[in-house]
């Protein structure tokens, strides 16, 4: 840590600065320029201590040059974390894909989804049961009972389930359900929410918030390891700017940044990032080639009627499915796996109903 | 409600656009432009509807017309809301002050800054019990013992209190000791704590979220009304922008905006919105000019040595009792009254001691 | 200046370095930290140094310490820059009001508006000539004739006059004709403009550009100052945020701020600041609060018919002559002065014509 | 177009307002809702109208429908612009590669560099011969020479040249020298820079400005076109968000945004976007996934030693070489074609010199 000081400062000051520093047993180096004087701190300081230097009169500015975070950083863990759950493992060399809808409307709606999303070749599950919603007249999710349709969803189709959590007091139940929990981005410093996920064991997807800087975002990280729960993946789901064509602002180069500063596995969620259909598609091919651990993309099986206002940016099934072709193949030129099995999908009789190549198959078609 | 559809839509989709919404039990307006089509929608339209017809394929925007706060919107109480608590009116002519530490750090130091609050002419109190920070090693707050160490100082000296609650279950014990409750800028969208905060009277002052807009902020207030608690006042405490010079930048523009959207009172909080000590004064003054009900300052008996890094932009006991001073004159000017008695503070015989002019009169110098 | 090294640098590397600092002529001074070395730079360096530090291998962050601007600083000038133009000083005692339309239509228009703003207790004449438009298809101003009204209704009313200067070869012909320059928002890095009005005397109201820092503002001052004009005014003029329901953000903080970086005189405009005409009258109270020393705001006599679409933010003149009245008490509680002579306006027979209290006294009304 | 109006607005106050419109020769039509009135305008209205319209009173808001920018809309030009400069063609099926040093420093160098860039497979030479910075005592380009040296340089190696143009009076000598004309990030608004552009057909790289939307980028593009040059290309180089970790933002989805709002070519900056070396090739790569039509790289031979700061954004010889090989892996899976001949490069004797494979093997190692 260093303190800069103001140009005018007295030899007298800077004493007193030292003295104040060396109470909390950390050693003062100064060193005057011509112009300013800066204060080394050398040492593992207590965060007050910062805190009070800033304060001081005569002193300008204090950087911190450790990082505030420690279980979180590459520094401290240098190989990557691999959070390995039933046969999926992320982090590793697999491409991990999260696909479903924005939220659970009924068994029968999830339970079509869950087909697609394993046919075309993704390992989970999303969906939510509990929705954070900008206003308080839009709908807000089925709530437990759509924990229970999702759970039983992915264990019939073979795939993981993802979900969100918003409250310290249902993390109990959707651990129970679920085999990843979500922090929404709104979430991302509910203080009280990741020090009850600290002390579990179930692995969690948390989202960067909207406007969090990559040094908070581990920040928040650091709150549940240092609980005690090793298994954080972090995901990039785009940031608030001055920009409003996007919902979001997808930042890409928090893929290879958030890899350069922590060991955590990144997911970047081009659905949100982008919060249109038709940019989803190229931003989850550009968030592989930056290096994405995993994607997470919202598909619906009808749109135009899905419950909450995340239908513009659902993927249909067949877009889904061969957008999970193409990014086997991308993977593979990169260096990484994405080997699931793969099927195209079509469109049934009507709106709402599709087919995979093999049901198409079986019915003679 | 506006859809905006596609230059190149055929009149078939037109039409099955306009089916759809009519299932909503609403009318559809079509008006063909030289270039696009616009569809209107007359009538109170459930508010999934504009979510799915973003959706849709043809529909390139959707405008919402009708703002989606209501009871937060002036339109709907034309009236100023002042909030009564004690003999304190917060909304009405007079602008209330509230004053103190970010943090209780122990009964003697609450009990200092309460009295030298309310010498100057402050009306309330403020201190965090239980404090939100950015990394989990940081001080965190001492908790419940500080709820009733600063009610304590309150009662004293005839100060209300308003401390920040930051998790549902914490809120019942806070508002036993609180006069107000204070929802932080990171808590905004907190909705399981602005439910629960729906069920209770005690008043609330909500912060803007850092990076929301207003819209977002009146429909958060909106989710404490829509729950039955009219007391909510809205806090301008600076919004993150590219600037880091200042902490946060402080949108002053906000007060005249809300206080046109909303009948609900606006407070003011420049300490958090520069973060800087030598920019608190300009800007409180700033604050009262455009117009904002109260203010809400950091003032500390010994800012080197606060236990948290709010410090920097805490005012020292003078400071802030020559700025009340002057805001009363400022206040006039502006037709509105701060008539609370007030007394100068000179500092004592060590560096964190203060005098009143009473005590000083009192000790004979 | 200093380098932050990475954290397992080595000792041989570090001496590279700090050759390399050497060769630049100045002194390095290394400082080992538990985790990451510090390397100090001694004396005034090349810019180009800690640029090419940034760059190397193993530095992880170069701060720099000292301003990267001179002149424009006020460590290097302590007393305030007051600029005197004719009987009219800015950044003294006295607050300064500039007023007028967008931009200049007519020479009815010019001199009607030049009338007002003199009744009314302005200074200074504001109107462009030559309007930056964001396309090419929106209306860009009456050219070098509107240079000639304006500086005709300047003379007429004794009134002190400010267009916009677009590109280094009008830089001439503007000063020939009016008493201020105003660089634009977008035009605060058109750096050979700046150099060209550096080789000029005539006084430059530089405006922030809309995503610029303080520093960058300050340094686009410094190309100005360093060409050899002394005569620059800041006006802070709005941010770009992420809020779109202004126009920009004004900034307030910016006014301590930049007086207490820099010694010259700060000028807000409310206007282009929120984009809102009932926002300009609060913001023109808070601007003088948080002390600026004058005003530039727009004011149109019949701001529907407005060429430009800035009419939505201009006041009416009746408007304009009020708030004037009110700065004037504003200003004496703050210590300021404001006592132009003034009138009251209202509305003549028709919707554009206005007449002053004068006026309306000699008309026997 | 569309007037929302206020909720309480008189019929006679509509019936203003709809006169007023159609005397700008186009028709009103009103639709009245529960809550607001909604006034279309059917026809191709004046700028001004929406303007005028904005600023009256009773209306609350006015939406355009139509775009403000009409030749570089894909509404006006459905088929891609394909920009064909000698040999190269920008914007089919090719991919482009733009290398070299942030500014030209001597002959020597723009020379080693152009023998590299031409050894790795890139088609086109970048180099800066005039250099906008921030402060006026850095480095500002060695000017027309360096010109001269990079046309040389080009000429001999057989790459096309692009360099930057800075101010309305140095396009006819950068013409005169360069293939293509880039203008900067601050002088995306430069609107006089931007007319002399739309003068010449000498291809333009426009650069969006750092808190540009991408409605004011096409607009900016529009003053090109609509002067009568028809060669413009559009690069996304980073836009400034509260992140600081990164230089910039690098905004990717802008890439499918505007190849879907525009028939332009788009080219991707990694080097500005991201500033720092180490992100450069992740999102070298993730540009060409999100379907960039080319890349604008920084790459020096010396980076240590550059003149400019932007040495930590450069990449060295041997991983821009590497970087070109994954990518025309990366473009074949994509559909793309990048089969220039590409030769690895391998440090030689010294620091700063280095050699291509058909130079090592000429020298028999």
């Amino acid at each position: 840590m260093i303190a800069i000081t103001s140009s005018h400062i007295s030899d007298e000051r800077i004493e007193e600065i030292v003295q104040h520093i060396e109470k909390f047993g950390v050693a003062a180096h100064v060193s005057k320029g011509t112009d300013r004087t800066v204060i080394g701190i050398i040492g593992k300081a207590d965060p007050a201590l910062a805190e009070q230097l800033r304060a001081m009169k005569d002193v300008e500015n204090v950087i911190k040059i450790s990082k505030s975070y420690k279980l979180a950083s590459r520094d401290f863990h240098p190989d990557n974390t691999v959070i390995k759950i039933k046969d999926v493992e992320i982090g590793g060399d697999q491409l991990v894909v999260m696909g479903g809808p924005c939220a659970v409307e009924s068994p029968e709606q999830i339970d079509l989804i869950a087909r697609l999303v394993k046919a075309a070749g993704g390992q989970v599950l999303r969906g939510g049961a509990f929705k954070p919603r900008t206003g308080p007249y839009s709908f807000q999710g089925v709530g437990v009972e759509g924990l229970e349709m999702m759970a039983e969803a992915g264990r019939k189709h073979g795939l993981l389930t993802i979900t969100e959590v918003m409250t310290p007091e249902y993390v109990d139940i959707c651990a129970e359900h679920a085999d990843i929990l979500q922090v929404g981005t709104r979430n991302m410093q509910n203080f009280d929410l990741l020090r009850k996920l600290g002390t579990i064991q179930t692995p969690v997807l948390l989202k960067r918030g909207f406007s969090a800087t990559y040094d908070e975002f581990l920040n928040a990280a650091e709150y549940i390891l240092a609980g005690g729960n090793p298994n954080v993946m972090l995901c990039e789901r785009g940031i608030r700017t001055f920009e409003t064509y996007t919902r979001n602002t997808l930042d890409l180069s928090a893929v290879p940044v958030l890899q350069s500063l922590s060991h955590l596995p990144v997911i970047a969620d081009p659905s949100h990032g982008t919060g249109r259909r038709e940019l989803v598609e190229p931003m989850c091919r550009a968030s592989v080639a930056a290096g994405a651990d995993g994607l997470i993309i919202e598909m619906h099986n009808d749109p135009d009627n899905s419950m909450t206002g995340d239908g513009v940016q659902s993927l249909f099934p067949d877009q889904f499915a061969n957008l999970l072709v193409d990014l086997e193949k991308l993977a593979e030129v990169l260096g990484r796996k994405f080997d699931t099995p793969k099927q195209r999908i079509v469109r049934g009789a009507d709106e709402a109903s599709w087919l995979t190549e093999d049901e198409l198959a079986a019915a003679g078609r």
